[in-house]
């Protein structure tokens, strides 16, 4: 393989875990020997174009193990949409400083970039390789099991939905609706999460509704009476994307006409219709940087999926996202695997039918075996009295 | 000292380690001979009403255990506001039990409700005894250090603004303004705890405002401009009591007027005087129930006014709240007190001057001194890339 130094760079949204994967990416890379600087692109594709490299082979052994608690992205992110004349410049850069490594680290807006450096180096005759690391919270993407990212997210949405509702169970009648929002415009896999910390049937969430079924206004009114008739209580899991249409627009402070959020939506509704008091919580960002639930798993498996991707890159193989592919048995373990970037870049894998109840205010057990193990350790059990009668 | 059973109710919001309490007073009053049976009330007062007592001594070792990590309240919660004639009632239910011993766990509208029924027993000539147990992730009853409940609130608070901190610091000018509500109309001590996740100069929250130094519109957005163009984002730490006039009245999906939230507010401001996105985290219900913060400290105090007050009572103090007594000195330890229920019912202990910066837009060291023995264990620290240039 040819001599050159490598660049990492991260993109989209951040998770708890992604700076395991660069982690990941360091560690591999002071290893190989092919590889000599190990660079960081400040900001991603836009810190590259301005030519914003840093060192990271100097970085501190213990730097690096607290940064794999640490969420955010280390080297900044970035949401720059990279225009067509701007890959020529690109691999100018690389060029510049001999990199012949090139990894990036998102969702498929990021490996779409990644495929394009690829086809410019090509074009132009650099020889580069170009490999992509998987990471978003929304476990969007196709051609691998799940995303780094999603099983920390995923323990935050099943723990928040558990706890708050024995909070809402505790209040009963006099505040008895809650609705937890969750992320995930166009896929419901972070909100179908909130199933996973349920222990015994009545437990919360009671009504789970994704984007891959938006919420039918009658049935949801039905479902919501007939709960709290059933338990005086009900906790929904409302993904942002299963309101479709939010309705009237809502006026702020200073006259802005602005959308209402879906939880603002179905609480007016659920307040205009059942005249019950409804609650929200909207962890919105919390769901992705929440450090202590990060997923034991979750944090291994993009560990391993950035140390992949330079394994993958010293043996040649460009235009490749690095996948996580499930081991088929009883014990959960997940191989890392490569999938073209193209083919990731242009394409969203959304919840199956095969993962949502019949009724779409639910998910199948299908689900819970799929998602369980992604959350790492089980959550610890919570109690509840037996509630002896007294004589 | 008379022989009776005792009866224990939970009253008010729940918190993380209310349960802590109950089980305090659970575990200390099957070990005393004067105590017989050892009863919950479901729904607190409202419950005592209407009969509806359980028998807590037969609740097994295992599910005690567990209610220690449970969040909620275990035997239900009550927002009743007690009228002047049930109190008969409640001594006529108390007598007919043969309940010697009222502890009774919440905020200082539910130490009224104790100190009322101490007064109508009195009245009425039946011998009991009356004790408060303080809880409240508010952190503003009199008399006592601080409240069982605020510790572990405090915990999530402080880690939800550094984590999502570092969220809002990779994604840069993008969306550079982050605001993430706290709860606490009146009192800020819950807000305040955001400052307990820095580690570091210009770490976030870079601005905290509560409810004590209520916002100046100009001053913010003064401030937001300054931090934005300092470090190219801001983090806001807002109590929800920070805003007393959220300005013009929203308008839902139905029609319906509603006012709006401190923080739609401060992000209306924010982007329309500075043109700048504003994102906005919203845990609400979650700062008090999340288990995932539950602080060490915190649970264990809870449990020990639990038992403190079944202590208190078999000597025959009536008409007290436990309270936590800090002992002077480097090592933080809190030993537990009692105070007059009718002082900490009719008060409300806001943040001291002292521990606001003269600014109003941050605490004082001090209060740091005060609450970081509170969330428990240290924080995990985060890592930071020293950033080294490429030569």
């Amino acid at each position: 393989m040819i001599q050159g130094n490598l660049v990492i760079g991260q993109s989209g949204g951040p998770t708890q875990v992604i700076n395991n994967s660069l982690v990941g990416v360091i560690h591999e890379a002071i290893q190989q020997k092919t590889i000599g600087g190990v660079y960081g692109m400040l900001n991603g594709i836009a810190g590259l174009l301005a030519g914003k490299l840093i060192d990271l082979a100097r970085e501190s052994d213990e730097t690096l193990a607290r940064l794999r608690r640490t969420p955010g992205a280390a080297l900044g992110s970035v949401r720059y949409k990279v225009k067509p004349d701007d890959y020529e410049k690109i691999i100018a850069v690389l060029r510049a400083h001999n990199i012949r490594y090139f990894i990036y680290n998102g969702g498929n807006d990021s490996m779409d970039t990644a495929h394009q450096v690829h086809l410019a180096a090509q074009a132009l005759g650099y020889e580069l390789v170009a490999v992509g690391v998987p990471k978003t919270v929304d476990n969007d993407l196709v051609h691998t099991d799940h995303c780094p990212g999603y099983g920390s997210a995923a323990r935050f949405v099943a723990l928040a939905l558990r706890d708050s509702g024995r909070d809402t169970e505790a209040m009963g009648r006099s505040s008895p609706v809650k609705i937890v929002e969750i992320m995930g415009r166009n896929a419901g896999w972070l909100t179908a999460a909130a199933a996973l910390g349920r222990d015994e049937p009545g437990d919360a969430p009671h009504l789970i509704y994704m984007p891959e079924r938006p919420i039918d206004d009658e049935q949801v009114i039905a479902a919501v009476d007939r709960m709290v008739s059933a338990r005086n209580h009900c906790v929904i899991a409302l993904s942002e994307g299963a309101v479709p249409d939010t309705g009237l627009e809502e006026v702020d402070a200073f006259g802005h006409k602005m959308k209402g959020g879906a939880a603002d939506y179905l609480a007016a509704l659920i307040g205009h219709r059942l005249g019950l008091k409804v609650r929200l919580d909207k962890p919105n960002y919390l769901q992705r940087s929440f450090s202590a639930t990060i997923s034991t798993v979750d944090a291994e498996e993009a560990y391993r999926v950035g140390r992949a991707a330079v394994q993958a890159a010293v043996h040649g193989q460009s235009d490749v996202m690095i996948t996580l592919v499930r081991r088929p048995g009883a014990d959960y373990f997940c191989e890392t695997g490569t999938a073209p970037l193209a083919e990731v870049a242009n394409a969203e894998k959304l919840l199956p039918a095969e993962y949502i109840a019949p009724t779409g205010d639910d998910v199948m057990p299908a689900f819970i075996d799929y998602a369980r193990p992604l959350i790492g350790e089980p959550l610890p059990p919570l109690g509840r009295l037996a509630k002896y009668p007294v004589s």
